[in-house]
């Protein structure tokens, strides 16, 4: 019943018109990233996700997946828009040429993996994971193993899960019980239970190769003492495909609220054969060093529930018909369009503003992404890698966040329809809730923003954002035609530098100070952000205005979100400021 | 996995310390009820829904109904419950003594359904259409249909539903098809079909009153050519029992997000016999005198959810130890308990702020709705009646809205097992989603205050809830120790009066003003609502804290919404001030 088409015009306005791409385009192996040769990656994606994945969504959900005698069983279809994803290369696309990867950047697979988050996220995470996989191997892995397993995971034709979780530790990974041992011809034999697996096991790949979170035998206690290590399904034969049957195993599935179609697996590790991946008890560091490109990854499955909800949302507006609009008919019928309605509009307007406005700055910070693994100067590298470690938490928060609201809102523009399943609306809903709690829970990230990301470094990274914001303001504050978008940005400035202050001050005082504002401080961050984009946008769009609807659009959305979205920043300045006390008063024994 | 306990001790705050009860016993038939009487109800009914409907809830959500050859199947243990909850006596709580009711006043039947609400949604919709049928007959059926019907809608023995909805109509009801051929023996032939039905169908009772709106051969066009009738699954024989069975059918049950153990049919009306209930195409009117009930009814299910994941939040972070407080260890083991952490606190406080809130502003609706019925004075009905009309709406979407944000956060503060359909967090998330939808979208109860409850008799309503809101603030100016409270308050209150006046200066030039700013306004308004309960609580709190923790945490909660929650109020109020511009200026063609 709903329907998806891939954004690719404003895909191209946040890649094209809003981002530095000849920052982009000079950096190595990007020289020939032209839109002639991105657009048609782009289009190709867009059509398969359309045409291959979306139609399997609604009934991947409703089948989801079986497990039988250890034996996990994806949805009908799915095995087969796999290797159909495999053959067209997807897998590929940002990996390293020297294992058969295509090398695209981040800025520009971020927006296919929107495309594919739209259209059908259970499925995305299977690939999703093998990439991890790839990652973690790519960086961290000995050569051998590299050569090993790159080649099947760039591929497609293997797949990878990363393991952290156990019964009693999810956030806390220190303590983890899962024991490593070696058995002396330099692999190890790993044993203990992992949750929460995506991907554990499933019907698609020859092989699946797990990177399990272990602790050597005299390992230091708490996070200091965890290392990482490649555990295969099955070990490679001499020839390179899948030989012995390794001991580990899929003991359950869970039943979830969403992503139905994504396994989510208990998974026993007996002693099975593994290998060490980077340095003994470093390997919560290993594993942190992929975080950043994780967590961006989960805050891109926000943003593409939001964008396909907000289509769908959009698509029933226009046909529904129902009351007046106040303010005279607007059709000829015994009523009008619902998007006639000032209230069906306001909906409307704050997912477009949210999702827009999150594209632009998920292409930003995958950019800064890209310089920091790509640049050939180590002082860029340094502060492309200081943004996207600030902005990580911010953006995988704020853009998950969106995607729940913004998909509970479109829903809502539907009414009854939006509460039955085959609408489809509701799946997206269940499916965007799982982006606000795995990869690190959304109170996670914000205290990694105000107890790590803010302090670090005297608080350089934080001015790896302010700097240029503040430059932004200042070069436009003479600017009348821009005033009505750069002055509630530099309000929304000037309270985040405030509530940066105090929480600092605080914070040093008494650290529950910091905790207690982390997720308004976040919220504020992520809000005065996206401050920044549309006042940009707004800048690249207005003299194209008159004569253009698309830039006239972009104009009223930054309108909208600054009269309507941006105060919320001074309802979370006062709670920010109000601080912790009435936290820290709450006797435990009263809750 | 989940478990709940009935709120007792805040429930008899909330009625007790928090309302009127003087008021209340007041009223005819109304003199006995002390709290010796009334505590021994809310016991029961307490102890039954933990014990009879909450077990069912997770395996009534699993199971869901199912619909075979025109039957709809509830799911195993329903009817047991039903005979049980029939034989109880609790569907005869608020009914006329005069057809076998025990005439219970909605202030203490609104407990009771909280109660219902937080054990078993689904379960609770069936008697609660019941009763609504029940409502309908009794306020606006002849003396026949009355003697023939309410006995066995009393008791239980038969169910009743509202028919309104239509493929082509939801929220505007004007555009139904359904019609209505009169007979000429006093009955009439209803045809049409109608979707979105709860209990439409079901094995629970032995026969089931449909409420129809439908339309008279010659009626004008839109609501106002609507009338109401009385379409029985079976026609009662001379016995009074099931009699021949009427030309109404289920065509098909509906497959939801949530509710799944409460039939939503499609009924299909095939020339069925039928009486009209009420005047002549004043069907619409007839069901508005109702209406009021029927949508504090449903703020009451997102009220019953949100203290229910409430309790199993708390009850989780008491156990899972996981990380590091800031600020010291609080336990002994390797982590501390989650609730030690000021995010999780958070999270808890506004869950309970808000759920806390919202009984006490329940109760107090409720209240006015018994004075509105019973009182003796016509005066004093009406200015009652004028308090509920106004607050129904703002009721309705503020406590669904928090049933959708608390039952979220309830599952966040679960990390991954809150996705987990097992631990029945998320259970409570989906069934909550249809109360912002159902009895009115939230968007429309926004156009009802402003467009009618604002402006209707000269701001006469507004006056009921602002008279004594700002005689209370008054009268606490001088009051040191409520400064805290009433401060805030009081400037909460000045912006909704800021914004009354100008969204009803804008409104009166252009009513897409008016309508622009609706769904902000309600918020700011029942947020202000809220902040006035809270400053209430803390003033009847305030004398016993030092010795008695229940009361500490009245004020501690009071402190948190004040400094946590209501600075809302100033970022609806920017957007509200900012008008209706940016909605109207973005071309429909460019969504």
């Amino acid at each position: 019943m709903p329907s998806y088409t891939a954004p690719l015009r404003d895909m191209q306005f946040a890649l094209y018109e809003m981002s530095d791409t000849a920052a982009l385009r000079a950096l190595p192996g990007c020289d020939d990233l032209s839109p002639d040769a991105i657009d048609p990656v782009l289009e190709a994606a867009g059509v398969f996700c359309a045409e291959m994945l979306f139609p399997l969504n609604r009934s991947g959900d409703e089948e989801g997946c079986r497990f039988e005698n250890g034996v996990v069983h994806t949805p009908k279809g799915f095995p087969e828009a796999y290797r159909a994803f495999c053959d067209g290369g997807w897998t590929a696309l940002g990996c390293d040429p020297a294992y058969g990867g295509q090398g695209l950047p981040h800025s520009i697979g971020l927006l296919v993996q929107e495309m594919i988050c739209s259209s059908n996220l259970s499925f995305g995470m299977y690939p999703g994971l093998g990439h991890g996989a790839y990652a973690a191997l790519h960086r961290h892995g000995t050569q051998e193993l590299r050569n090993l397993y790159l080649p099947k995971l760039v591929s497609g034709e293997w797949a990878g899960t990363m393991c952290l979780t156990e019964p009693q530790s999810g956030t806390d990974l220190g303590l983890i019980r899962t024991r490593a041992e070696p058995v002396g011809d330099g692999s190890y034999r790993v044993t203990g239970t992992k949750i929460f697996i995506s991907g554990g096991e499933h019907d698609l790949t020859g092989n699946i190769l797990h990177l399990v979170l272990a602790k050597l035998p005299d390992a230091p206690s708490g996070t200091r003492g965890i290392s990482l290590f490649l555990v295969p399904k099955f070990l490679p034969a001499d020839d390179g495909r899948p030989g012995a049957r390794n001991a580990v195993a899929c003991g359950a599935i869970e039943h979830k609220m969403g992503i139905k179609a994504s396994s989510t697996c208990v998974m026993n590790f007996d002693g099975a054969q593994g290998w060490l991946v980077g340095e003994p008890n470093r390997g919560l560091s290993a594993m942190f060093t992929m975080m950043n490109e994780a967590r961006l990854g989960v805050a891109i499955q926000g943003l593409g529930l939001a964008e396909v909800s907000y289509q769908n949302a959009v698509a029933y507006a226009r046909e529904r018909l129902q009351g007046r609009a106040p303010g005279g008919a607007h059709g000829k019928g015994p009523a009008d369009p619902i998007l006639a309605h000032p209230d069906v509009r306001r909906m409307l307007l704050t997912m477009r503003a949210m999702a827009e406005g999150c594209r632009v700055l998920g292409v930003w910070t995958a950019l800064q992404q890209d310089i920091a693994t790509r640049h050939p100067d180590p002082a860029r590298r340094q502060e492309a890698d200081d943004f996207v470690a600030l902005l990580t938490p911010v953006v995988k928060a704020l853009f998950t966040d969106m995607g729940w609201e913004s998909t509970a809102t479109g829903m809502q523009v539907l009414g009854g329809h939006g509460y039955i399943r085959e609408w489809g609306m509701e799946q997206y809903v269940r499916d965007a809730r799982i982006a606000q709690i795995y990869e690190g829970t959304n109170g996670i990230q914000a205290l990694d923003l105000v107890g790590r990301k803010m302090s670090v470094h005297a608080g350089r990274y934080l001015r790896r954002f302010f700097h240029p914001l503040l430059a932004f303001i200042e070069a436009h504050e003479g600017n009348a035609a821009l005033a009505e978008f750069v002055q509630p940005l530099a309000k929304a400035f000037s309270r985040l530098q405030q509530c940066t202050a105090e929480l600092a001050r605080r914070g040093l005082a008494d650290p529950t100070e910091a905790a207690a504002g982390a997720t308004d401080y976040l919220r504020l961050f992520g809000l005065t952000a996206l401050a920044w984009v549309w006042a940009r946008a707004a800048e690249v769009a207005l003299p194209h205005a008159p004569t253009d609807a698309f830039y006239r659009a972009k104009v009223a959305t930054a309108r909208f979100y600054m009269q309507k979205i941006l105060p919320q920043t001074g309802a979370l300045t006062s709670s920010i400021l109000a601080g912790g006390g009435a936290l820290r008063q709450f006797e435990d024994a009263a809750f």
